[in-house]
C-alpha cells in the first residue's frame, strides 16, 4: 500500500499534488450559483471537469445542498469518481459531509440527539451505537468521510454552537468523544460500514470572549491543556484519521496560521499522523477577515507553513493556483507539499477508496430500518432531563385535558436543530411527515383520547401570536404543557447576545403562569436559555436539547411516565446572564455572599437530574486513605433506589483538590457510571482512580499530580485521602 | 539620606524589620472589634503599644471606619506617631488611605466625581488639578499616601469596580493615570501639597472571566502587555512611589504570588524601585480563597518570594510572626527582608516622615475652599454625557412642570458611589445635608420656582414602592426627569450577574413612558446597566457615573442649559447582556450579520457624546502619506462650532493598522484634544504621531510597529498612510 502511495507521489505533477490538497464545495461543480442551487441539484459536466480533471481536486465536500436519497447520492458520487477516472492518476474523490447527528443530508436515515442532548444520556455505549449507525447510513450513501465529532468543550452557554458539543466536562466530552469517534471508524475504516471521522475544531474552539461564533478566544497555555486538548488527545491517541481546525483566534493567532498547535503540538508532541483540513474558506479568512495576511497568496503560504493538509477552498481555485506560484517561486518546497499529499492518499487508501470507492447498496439493509430508529427512540429517551418535579404534576395523566402551548411544540426545529437536512435545519417541516416523525403536539395528541388536546402556540420564538387565546384555552384544561425554546440554527445565525428567553416567551410564560393552572415546562433549546423570571412558580421542568426525529414520541414518554426520566445535565444552567460560573470553577468564585459577593447560583447545577423514582447514596468508602504513584484508589459506594419504579442513576465521582500549585477547582468530574436499579434494589459502584487521574496541567504546561489532600464526593456524600508519590 | 536608612537596617532586629513590612488596619489598634469600631473612634492604648511598640507595625491603613474631620484625623496620627516615637528607632508610621475621590475619609473635604466620571471629561488638566486637591486636603489631614489611582482598564461593563476605572480604552487610562499620578506627587512627595500615590491593582485587575470581583483572569502574555500593562509602565516611568498588587489570580496564578509579575516584570524590566503593597488580607487569601498555599506561613513565603514588600495583613501579627520563623529558619534570607525595609523606609524618607510627620494645619487655608469646591463643581459638569437629545426635550424650560422621580433622584449614593465618607459610600444621605450638597431632585427644584417640581421615586433600586402614584404625577406635568441606576457599593458588594436594570426600575420606566409626556432618561450608576428595553422610546438620555458632591448642581446646569455638556463616554455602554464587545474589537467581531452573524450593536460608542451645539469636521489632512521610523506624521483636522452655543469637543484620533502578524482591532485611540469653539468658530487640532505610537505586542511580547498600511480616522472623516520602517 504505502508503494502505491509512494508511487503515485513520484508519477504526480505539482499541480496535481496541489489538487489533491484543494477541497471544494459541491456548489463549485453543481449547475446554478453558489448557495442557490437547482433544486434536485444537478452536476455541471463543464465544472467537473475542470475541478476534477483539470484542477484535480482531491476533495468535495457537502454543503449548499439539501437531503438526497441514498440512490440520488450514490448517483452523485459515481458521477464524481467517474470524472476521477478520467485522470492521469484516476486518484479517487474523498466526499465528505457532516453527519453529525446521523446521516442527516441523507433522506430516509436515521437522525439522532444531537451531541449535547447525547451528553444528557452519560451512556457511551449508547454514543458508539448511534455513531455506529450513523457511520453505517452515511456509508451506505457512498460517502467516507463524516465531520464529526465535535470535541470542543461547551463551556460558554451563549455560544451557538453549544448544542453541538457534549457539554462543559472534560472527562464527559472525552469519554463521549472517543466513543463517537470509534463507533465512526471502529477498527478498519476501509469497512463498509465505517468512515473516517473528523474530531473538530482543534483546538480552543467553542470558548470565545464574547460568546459570538468565531469570534476571538484568549487562552492560557495551560488551560488549553488542561481542558480544551485531552478530548482531542484521547481521540489522536486512538488513530482519529482526519482533524478540523477551529476558525477562531486564540490569543490573537488565528488557529489556522498557528504553527505551534498545528505542527508543534499536533505532529510533533501528540504524533497525529492523520489528515488536518481547514474549516470552511478559513485561509481566505487569515485575509480577509482575521487581517493576519495582506494577501490571499499570503494566507495560502502561512496556513500550510502553520501544517494544513487540505483547504475547504470551497468555490474557486484560489488556494490551488496561489500554492502553485508559492511552490514554483520557491517560498514553499515541494517537499512540504508532499509530506500533505502523502497523508491525504494514505487517507484514501486506508479507507479502501482506490479499491472500491463506493461499496454495493446491497450491503446496507438497514439504513433507515426500525432497528435503527429504535436506537434513536432509545437515545431520545435517556437524553430527557427532568429538572424540577413538585406537586407531583408529572407524569401526566391520560383522563386529563392538557393545552399544548409554546412556539417549541408543533415544528421538528425544535427537535432537530441546525445539521438536520439542511444547513441551518430550517426546512424539516415541509420535508418530514409529522405524523410518522412526530412534533410534542402530535406525539401527545397522539397518546390521548380526541379532544382532550388543546393547542395553542401563543407565541412565536421571538414574536406575539396570540397570547390571550392561549389563556383561554388554558382555563379548558387541567395541566398546561409549555414547550419554549429555539428554533434551529447553527454557527453565526444563531449568535444571540441575551442569554434570556425572548420577551414574547416570558410574556406567554406569565401569562400561562398566571391562570394559575398546573405547567409543565418543557425546553426545546440549543442552550441554556434563561428562564429564571418564572421558573420558581413552575411546578415541574425537563430539558430535551435537541432529542431528534424521535424526540417527540420521547418526550410523550417521560411526560406520562412511560418512560423514566434519567438523564443528567452535561453543562451548567445559568440563572442569569452574567457572571457565568461553570461547575468546576475556583473557590474564589462561590464563596459565601458575605465574604466575597460573588453567586455562584445556578438554576441547575452540572449533572442534575430527577427521576420517578428516588436513589439514596450510603458507605462511600475507600481501600485505602493513602493514594501513591503505584497503587490504585478504589472509591465505593452503595446507591439503592428507595422509590416505587425502576429507574436508571448516573452515578457521580467528584475530586477536590484541596491545595494545588495553580489554583483548584472547587471540584472535577473524575468518574460516572450509570445503573439501572429495580425498586428496592441496591448497588455498589466502584471507580478505580490512579494517582494520573487526578492530574492537572502545571505552570510549565505539565501535567503533574501533586502531593496533598483531597476529599471525593459521590451523591453528597465526601471522604478524604492523601496522595504522594 | 541614603546614610540614614542604611545606618537604620544596621541597627534594626529582623523582629523590627518585619515589622516594618507588616501594615494594620487602623480597626486592629482602635477601641471594639473590627468591622464594628466604637463610633467615635477611639485608639485602644494596649493595642497600639502591642501594634506599634511590641511588633513595630511600620504602616496602618484606614478602613472600618467614616470620616473624621482634619482635626480628628490629626488627633489620631498624632497618637499613633507618638507611640512610634517610643521604639528604639523612632521610625514613623506610614499612614495610608483610600482618597480615590478627594479626601473622601475627610469630612469637610472637597469630593470630586470618582474615576469613571472625570475620564468622561477627557480632561488631563482637570485630573490632575483635581489630583493636586486631594492630595492637598489628604495631608492637610496628616496622611501622605493615597492608594490612588486605579489604573486597570474598565473592559468589563459588569465588574463591580468599573467606575473606579478611567475606562476601556489604554491611552485614555494611561493619559488621565498619567495626570492623577502627577498630580498626587508633583516632583517632591515631602511637600506639604503632595503625598504617595498608589497605582493599583497591578496587574491585569479589573477583567475577570465572568466580571465578578476577585475572581480569575485568563489573560495572554502578549495582551497583558498591550493592554493591562502601560497604564502602570508610564506611571511607574514618572516615577509613582508605590503599586498596589492585584487580588486576582491570572491564568491559575494569584498575582500576588507571581514571581513573574512582581519582581520580573516589575523590578526588573520596568525598574520599579517603591513599595510593592499587598491589597486588603491577600497573602492570607493564598492559602484560604486561591487554595495554592497549604497553610498561611506558606502564603507568607510566596508572597515574600514573589515580591512584595509590605502586607496589608490587616488585623493581626500571623504575617509578622510567619516571616519572622521563616527568616529564622533560613528559608527566606535576611538580606531578602532589608531589600523590602530599604523600600519602605526610603518611601517615609521621601515623605519627609522622619523630618516631619504632619505638617502644622495652618498649612492649608484652602481645605475644602470654595476655590475647591468649584474645580469639582466644574469636573462633574464637564463629565456629564449627553448620549440622547431628540424632540428638544432639552435643554428644560423653567416655565415648565417638571416630575422627577426614579430612586437615584433623591439620594447623594448615586452621586457619589463607593469610596465616599464610608467604604460603600451607604452613610451620606446621613451624613451630609442635601441642601449643601443638592441631590439632583433638591437641585432641580432649587433652580425653579415653587410647586412647579413633583416627585415621585416609584421605586426603590431593586424593589416597587408607588409606581401607580408617579404615573398620576406624571399627568400633572410637561416634562419628566426620570432617574435611575445605581446606589453606592465597591468590591465584591456590587457584583451582580444581570447587567439589565433591575425589573422595578424597568417598570417604573415604561410605566412613565406610557404616559406619553417627554421624559428624560439621566442614568447616574457605577456601570453601564442596560437600557435597550426601553431607550428607543426615550427621547432624552444623559449618563451621569458618580459625578461627586457636586453632582446635582452641575446635572442641573446641564439639564437647564446652564452649562453645554461636551463629556464622551469612556467606555463602550452594551445594548445585551451578552456579546459584550468593546470599541477597539477584532474585525471578526463586528463583520455584517450576513456574513458573521455578530452583531458589534452598542446601545451608545465609546467616545460617543452630544452638545447643545452642533460640531463639522473638515480637511482631514496629513503632511505626508509615508511614515518612517524617523519622520513624524502630523494629522489635521479643523472642526467648527457649527451651532448657535459655545461648546467643548473632544477630538479623537482613532488608527486601524490593515494587516498585522496578530489580528488588528478594528481601530485604536491614538489620540484626543479637547477644544472649546464660541459659535461658528473654527480651529485646527494636530496629532503628530511617530511610529512607536501605533505600535502593539507582537507573538513574542514586543512591542513593534510592522511595516503596512493604515488609516486614520477623526470625526467620520479617513485618510490612509503607510509606514515603512
Amino acid at each position: 500500500m504505502a508503494n502505491r502511495i509512494q508511487d503515485l507521489l513520484t508519477r504526480m505533477s505539482l499541480r496535481e499534488k496541489i489538487g489533491q490538497m484543494t477541497q471544494l464545495a459541491i456548489d463549485a461543480i453543481a449547475v446554478g450559483r453558489p448557495y442557490r442551487l437547482e433544486d434536485p441539484l444537478e452536476l455541471d459536466p463543464h465544472k467537473l471537469q475542470e475541478a476534477i480533471v483539470t484542477y484535480g481536486v482531491g476533495s468535495i465536500l457537502n454543503v449548499g445542498t439539501q437531503a438526497h436519497s441514498v440512490e440520488r447520492w450514490r448517483g452523485i458520487l459515481a458521477v464524481i469518481q467517474k470524472a476521477a477516472g478520467q485522470t492521469r492518476h484516476r486518484i479517487p474523490v474523498l466526499y465528505g459531509i457532516d453527519s453529525v447527528h446521523g446521516a442527516n443530508y441523507v433522506a430516509g436515515s436515521t437522525v439522532f440527539p444531537q451531541q449535547l442532548a447525547l451528553a444528557s444520556t452519560w451512556n457511551p455505549e449508547r454514543v458508539n451505537q448511534l455513531a455506529q449507525i450513523a457511520a453505517y447510513e452515511t456509508r451506505a450513501a457512498g460517502i467516507p468521510w463524516n465531520f464529526s465529532p465535535v470535541l470542543n468543550l461547551g463551556r460558554h452557554p451563549a455560544w451557538p454552537r453549544l448544542w453541538e458539543t457534549f457539554g462543559e466536562d472534560v472527562h464527559l466530552v472525552g469519554e463521549l468523544g472517543l466513543a463517537m469517534k470509534r463507533g465512526y471508524e471502529g477498527d478498519d475504516i476501509s469497512h463498509p460500514y465505517r468512515l473516517a471521522s473528523c474530531p473538530k475544531h482543534f483546538l480552543g474552539g467553542g470558548w470565545p470572549l464574547t460568546g459570538q461564533d468565531r469570534t476571538p478566544s484568549w487562552i492560557p497555555d495551560s488551560q488549553l491543556r488542561e481542558y480544551f486538548l485531552p478530548a482531542f488527545a484521547r481521540a489522536i491517541a486512538d488513530g482519529a484519521s482526519t482533524i478540523m481546525v477551529n476558525s477562531g483566534e486564540i490569543n490573537g493567532i488565528p488557529v489556522h496560521a498557528n504553527r505551534e498547535i498545528l505542527t508543534t503540538l499536533l505532529r510533533e508532541e501528540l504524533g497525529f499522523e492523520g489528515l488536518v483540513v481547514t474549516d470552511w474558506e478559513d485561509i481566505r479568512y487569515l485575509h480577509t477577515r482575521h487581517r493576519i495576511a495582506a494577501s490571499h497568496k499570503e494566507a495560502v503560504r502561512m496556513a500550510v507553513e502553520a501544517g494544513i493538509d487540505m483547504s475547504m477552498v470551497p468555490l474557486d481555485f484560489s488556494f490551488s493556483d496561489c500554492l502553485l506560484e508559492l511552490v514554483e517561486e520557491g517560498t514553499i518546497p515541494e517537499a512540504r507539499i508532499d509530506v500533505s499529499v502523502r497523508r491525504i492518499l494514505q487517507l484514501k487508501e486506508s479507507l479502501g477508496l482506490f479499491d472500491q470507492a463506493v461499496y454495493p447498496l446491497e450491503e446496507y439493509p438497514d439504513f433507515g430500518s426500525a432497528a435503527h430508529r429504535n436506537a434513536s427512540l432509545e437515545a431520545a429517551r435517556e437524553s430527557i432531563v427532568l429538572l424540577k418535579n413538585e406537586q407531583s404534576v408529572l407524569p401526566l395523566r391520560k383522563d386529563q385535558k392538557i393545552l399544548v402551548a409554546g412556539p417549541a411544540a408543533h415544528t421538528l426545529r425544535s427537535l432537530n436543530g441546525g445539521w438536520t437536512y439542511t444547513w441551518q435545519g430550517d426546512q424539516i417541516d415541509e420535508l418530514l411527515d409529522k405524523k410518522e416523525y412526530p412534533t410534542v403536539l402530535n406525539a401527545v395528541a397522539g397518546r390521548m383520547p380526541e379532544g382532550q388536546v388543546y393547542y395553542a402556540p401563543g407565541v412565536d420564538f421571538e414574536e406575539r401570536i396570540d397570547i390571550p387565546y392561549a389563556v383561554r384555552a388554558a382555563a379548558e384544561v387541567d395541566v398546561i404543557l409549555l414547550c419554549l425554546g429555539e428554533a434551529s440554527y447553527t454557527e453565526f445565525f444563531g449568535s444571540i447576545d441575551d442569554l434570556y428567553l425572548p420577551d414574547a416567551q416570558h410574556a406567554l410564560a406569565y401569562a400561562l403562569l398566571n391562570t394559575g393552572k398546573p405547567l409543565v415546562l418543557l425546553l426545546l433549546e440549543g442552550r441554556p436559555r434563561l428562564i429564571s423570571k418564572f421558573a420558581d412558580q413552575v411546578p415541574a421542568i425537563l430539558a430535551a436539547f435537541y432529542p431528534g426525529n424521535e424526540g417527540g414520541r420521547a418526550i410523550a414518554d417521560v411526560l406520562f411516565g412511560d418512560y423514566n426520566p434519567g438523564g443528567k445535565l452535561p453543562i451548567t444552567y445559568p440563572r442569569y446572564p452574567n457572571g457565568l460560573i461553570p461547575y468546576d470553577h475556583k473557590a474564589t468564585e462561590s464563596m459565601p455572599l458575605q465574604e466575597s459577593g460573588v453567586r455562584y447560583n445556578p438554576q441547575f447545577e452540572f449533572g442534575h437530574g430527577l427521576s420517578y423514582t428516588t436513589f439514596a447514596y450510603h458507605n462511600l468508602s475507600l481501600n485505602t486513605p493513602e493514594l501513591t504513584a503505584h497503587n490504585l484508589l478504589v472509591i465505593s459506594v452503595e446507591v439503592q433506589n428507595t422509590g416505587d419504579r425502576a429507574g436508571h442513576e448516573t452515578v457521580q465521582l467528584y475530586v477536590s483538590d484541596h491545595y494545588a500549585s495553580l489554583t483548584p477547582p472547587v471540584r472535577r468530574l473524575r468518574g460516572f457510571k450509570k445503573v439501572f436499579l429495580e425498586p428496592g434494589a441496591l448497588t455498589r459502584v466502584e471507580f478505580a482512580i490512579r494517582a494520573r487521574d487526578l492530574a492537572f496541567v502545571d505552570q510549565n504546561g505539565e501535567w503533574i499530580t501533586e502531593a496533598g489532600s483531597f476529599t471525593a464526593g459521590i451523591g453528597g456524600l465526601t471522604v478524604d485521602f492523601n496522595y504522594s508519590a
